[in-house]
């Protein structure tokens, strides 16, 4: 069974057009909401848009069964002001979720946005992610790092006393935070390189801090193959060792990391970095990936042959990563 | 003829969900497009959202022949950067304008936004002004005092030589400008209000300066009546009298003002300030006036009659109001 | 009888020479006080310098018997730094006020000013609004909702919890609040124009809240006829009926205007919007529109007989209007 | 004969309630002007205000026979915006004092200020200047080094290129600058303590220079004695030693510095630093120091006998600095 | 032969320590200059300070024949005020390099680092750049992509119109310049890991843009392997795929990537991305990297090892990447 | 017996490239520390770095017994962030000092700096200075008004609260400040001039002030002969005449002064201004003043014949100045 612990929704234009009309009009419309209707819903789903294939299609085409599945996170708009908006964009996309969800119950697993408001108090969060954990039935949530959204201003590291409050509810939920960035308002620095960005800041912000010392029972996920981290390990890894210590390479342990990695080349170096014990097959399928490569004829996001090619890799160490870890992390039964 | 100066595009929900990416990837997927059938733009025409008709039928409706229509303003994000969100997101608006402009030639023209960046010299509208003038057949175009959106920077006052390239240009294409803010950043000011500030600010702009000594030939419509112009007017009136020279009173004869205000008494007062030779039917239909008043069983933008029922006027006068003066400022032949 | 509610003090130059010095040594002098003899004082209220009549003359001229006087507002700088400034000048322009009151205590009944000072807690306000009502025998007080001045930070709106403390002490107090700007920073919007802008956000701060719900007696008067309100009504209105619940419309009964505008036209608008148990008689004399209409030859503030003029008004409203309504606001005996 | 080169307008307090009316309308009232008549500007020289005696008393009771009187420089508000609020009232000072200077030849003589805008070309000041030498025959300019007034911006060093201009023209008009900062928007600085840093970084902005290479017959008179240049000067000298060349100390020499100290210790400090060839005689009177020192019943700034004491000066000496100086520095036949 | 195309000076205490003096002073003493004998740049080389040998020994320990040595980066505090800090300090840097490859010239090669100040037009660092290469015969130039250091502003990325110049400069001289960031001011991610970033945006930031058509013959080298690059390869060359055109991977080739990372995995990765031909070994020796690895008792940074373990490359590319590639690219002869 | 009050460490160059070090990777290489021998701080001692002259031979030549050591204030960089740097640089200077102490134990007494971040709470300082204080052996501290260093941000006053913990525990640990600034990032203030401004801006903010009635046992030395008070003292003492009160001029009692004044005139100033109970020999030896004087062969900072040839100061005058109040001061037994 294949378990993409990566995917985000594919949801109706009205979705979008909501959030256009939020950043519009600041709140004075009111909340409003999405008016969708589950037909709606399912083009959605069908519909070729990020590629050439409608979503559902393209999760039979690359053979994956189950997908958990996220709000888009550059659109979450972390950033904007007021803070109001964040909060009910971040609850029609969960809405959304929660409807394809139960569409497809067998299917697509909600995974939630945390409504995070720039410079706010991280408490601001709980009531919307206790929702989706407890009516909603979602697994887990996303974390951005950097709700500034590589702003002027800049977040506390992940190390810090900030996020606390957040992991005590993650450890009290039990329930795992993927880190994730959102958008960036750099011209030089797209999103795109800002969420790899964030998430080397990220593994290096929590392991080299108290954090797991503290919540020796956070779960943790790196998006993306955890940044730069595997393929920069060395220099990660040198100044622990004058530190003293355990190493930046073994408190690599510490986390969970997806295979969201477009080559084979680089999902070999991640799977000798960290091991399959602390692997989640993820291809964010449609995503940035769904594009064939010319030369080849296959998707780029196609990954299930890019582990299964990995000889050195058991069935069983295949079997983790495709799905034992998911169900062992998310709580999926 | 009724024709409605002032109304602003129903759109598919493609063209939202386009801004929305444009802000969330901010330029890195590049430039894209909105890809809609004629049938999503006409389904768009039909359906009803801001209120419980659709666009083509709150026309009949409210029985009016033909409508200007243009972006929605609060929408065109003038504060966002990089500048090309702006000028693409523009572009959009205009094409799916011009798509309706094709397909009800008699009913609906084209009014172009201008792509303004806050910042920007003017001239960076030209491209797109005269793409929409000269290519695709628009009568004028929307021009926003405020291209910062009510943020912390300020732009000069439509009296400063930072627009006169603009007035030129308009001079040149002979198009009118309407006035008409955007959005607003403020959270003690929304959007709504801040048009209204806007427009009385911009009168007090072109009016206290040289622009229509410099540009005899420019034509302004000032959109709902004028802001608090007329209710106000002896407030501003009071100071020219003490300059000497032309009083600000006479002055508003070098405006042109639309009437989209919503109450009876509000618009007698308008006509009553500027006369019917200076006013030009607007009803902004579908927009923020399109629900019923409860107390009445009227639509509150149902403007028509709120003009037919002024006993002063001649029919001469109301024809100026709802067909001619249009005709002539726009040059709709 | 006819009880002006809106006049400023007309004071002698040193006062405002006072002020000079305070922003130019910005505290560095000391407290200083202003010294004046009760002659200057009476000069100043019989020196020709606004319009071409003294002040007193003026209100004979007028045919107003009792005036409600206040600093003027534009000059009250609150959002100089440091906040001793606008507390030391507030106490002087009151003093002033009070020796006029003692000198004319049938004509002259004070109004103090608070001395806001941008960014601080509305607190600080308390000892000198106490001094003047418990004190000096004032009746009321402005109150400005914009202490920035129109600068790069921005005051929270009306109906937010940083304005509950005054409202509460208004209450305990028993006298009301009379809202009014100062100053404006802006290039493009001048403090006449603020004021106004400032009065429409006000009624839509207050009347958009809970604020009468959580102060049923707080007493509100907004200056110069309520800014755009009664003229943009309709657009204020329409989405209080989306929203349901009371209509802004039928709200605006929570709040008393004044009749401070310069044309007749405005005025019945006016009242017919508010009705004359809302309205309390203002004419700012002198002030902004103390000038002659060339074309009448009628002094553009001498506006008791507008208000005449309404033959759709009975004694009784008028007489509330020009006497009841402030009394009983007002609490004069 | 004694002439004090270093004294500032006594004016009628309408002077300083338009400087006040202007920092409230921020230019909304227009240009306006101050209105008074002979009588009120003989009155506010003979006005005890800074001090137990009138302006004109005063110089008769310290002897003064001819003074220079240039505006008030803390008054002269530099970082206010916009910038024509600075030219309005600063041509408004020169007008009084050019009438002032009308009424009195042989006792007034005008000096200008600059109406230097915080952070404008310095040429927008030659008008003004221009004007008030070759029209209204006054013999000089302040000149402010920092017209941020101790703001959030730096203005250039006296050393740089921005000022070039102005030294340009003030060797073309040949008249001197004195350096004479204005006020200071510092809560830990106040304005009087301001002036004196800006003399001394103003002495070491010149002289660590190309200044005087590039304008040889530039004159400049460094105010109340040079600020803290002749007590620290073997601080400032030491590194010049260091780097070679001629010493600060001889430098010292290029610049004129004027009396106006309080103690006769640092008066004789003064002149044997710079020596009575560079010295002008200045007690600013009436001003800080016009208060009776208890002890000796003397007024402070009576400083014609701190000089007369000074026994090692010869009376040649003494009327260089009395007279001789002034007369050269500032061309008074 | 063994080239290290990447290595940093070890110098004596004294140019810190002048630099302590600098960012301490900000000019006021002056220039200055380092006094340091021969004897001590030789000490300096021989000193065990970032690891437990000397340079000098160190490079014989990792087999290293020659090395370029350019200024330590992470002091280059490009950030600072005023400019001429970061010139002076620059300078100095370059002479002790200078005097280091006269001492070894069969050892040594400088490359120098450009004095860019954050802010400034990137002219200013050519006098700097031309004293090196012409003067002191070095052979490359560091090149920052982020002057600001991380800070509040933003430089424009490497396509942009701003650094055309130095690029044209470049090509006139015939030297790559190595892309190398200096320090972080950011508290969330440090120096070492903004190295990282910046050399990812530096390879998008070059190969999205149009630089190697308009300067064909610019050579750029980048450090530590390419940042993220070839790990999250597929990542960036997905998007180049829907645009079309040659696609990221191999636009590649038109750069240079030096070996600095201290895994073999990592390495390998390298290699198979970018082959031999546009690979130059560098190990940044002594640098991070210069610690024992407890667990096999190798340096990490002892790199020589880890290419020659690659079996698939022959020794022809071997030696390209030891040798040949750093000749050609720096032009060694 | 001489004992210099005013003197500053010199260290080894590894300490000042430790700083360096700390600037440029801002805390990502850890605490670290220094590294050197006691060889290299005595060879600091005897090294003629700042003038021609060592160290210890300086203080033979200019025959000082004894001397108080601080950290060079220049160098302490309280602006810089994050505010560990601040801390741990200090640390390293005071250890530094200790271990000269140590081997020059009748020669040298240390002085601490505080580490003072800009912006933090004053309690921060508290481990350090108790550390230095009670464990290293230190007599006293240096105390900087503006850590800010000249830049945007303003700190408070010294009669501000803010300092009120610091004074509680300095009376508690019973050791004096020595006011002293740090830097200026001004580029028209250097530091020197800055700290002569902030030494004036420290006595005025103290004085004027309720700190001496809050904390009457609190001992104060003023740096440089008090900036420019003594000289300027007439302006400053003339307001407090005006106020009443003890005058400004008799408060100086309350505060003690060095000597630090390089002319016999200033230093005779400075002694009749405060006498010789408040004054404290100090000649910051080597220093800004270590420099030969070619008109007189002497160096500028040989300040103990400056005393002596002061004829009207007693035998026993003097051993106040050169001894007794040191030793009272700082309690040096």
């Amino acid at each position: 069974m294949i378990i993409d612990c990566h995917g985000h929704v594919s949801a109706p234009a009205e979705l979008w057009a909501y959030k256009a009309k939020l950043v519009s009009h600041r709140g004075a419309h009111g909340r409003g909401k999405v008016n969708v209707t589950d037909e709606q819903i399912l083009a959605a789903l069908n519909k070729p848009e990020i590629c050439a294939h409608g979503h559902l299609e393209y999760l039979d085409k690359v053979k994956t069964d189950m997908q958990l599945i996220s709000p888009r996170p550059f659109q979450l708009m972390h950033s904007e002001k007021p803070g109001k908006l964040v909060h009910w964009f971040a609850e029609e996309c969960h809405n959304i979720i929660y409807r394809q969800c139960q569409m497809f119950p067998n299917k697509f697993i909600g995974i939630a946005s945390l409504p995070q408001v720039a410079g706010a108090p991280i408490e601001g969060v709980f009531p919307e992610l206790e929702r989706c954990i407890k009516q909603l039935g979602f697994k887990g949530c996303l974390l951005n790092p950097d709700p500034f959204e590589n702003g002027v201003e800049e977040a506390p590291p992940l190390g810090d006393r900030y996020w606390y409050p957040l992991y005590e509810k993650l450890c009290e939920l039990d329930v795992p935070a993927h880190i994730h960035g959102t958008s960036s308002r750099s011209e030089r620095v797209n999103y795109s390189l800002h969420l790899i960005n964030e998430e080397t800041a990220a593994v290096l912000g929590l392991l080299n801090s108290a954090v797991f010392d503290d919540f020796p029972d956070l779960k943790v996920v790196v998006s993306h193959g955890g940044g730069a981290i595997p393929y920069q390990l060395g220099r990660f890894d040198a100044p622990s060792l004058r530190r003293g210590g355990t190493r930046l390479r073994d408190k690599l342990q510490l986390l969970y990391f997806d295979t969201v990695l477009y080559t084979q080349d680089a999902l070999e170096l991640l799977v000798k970095t960290v091991g399959p014990e602390r692997l989640l097959f993820g291809a964010e399928c449609p995503g940035v990936g769904s594009i064939e490569d010319p030369e080849t004829g296959v998707l780029c996001d196609d990954l299930k042959p890019n582990v299964d090619r990995i000889e050195w890799l058991s069935e069983a160490d295949k079997k983790m990563i495709f799905e034992d870890n998911a169900r062992k992390v998310f709580n999926i039964t």
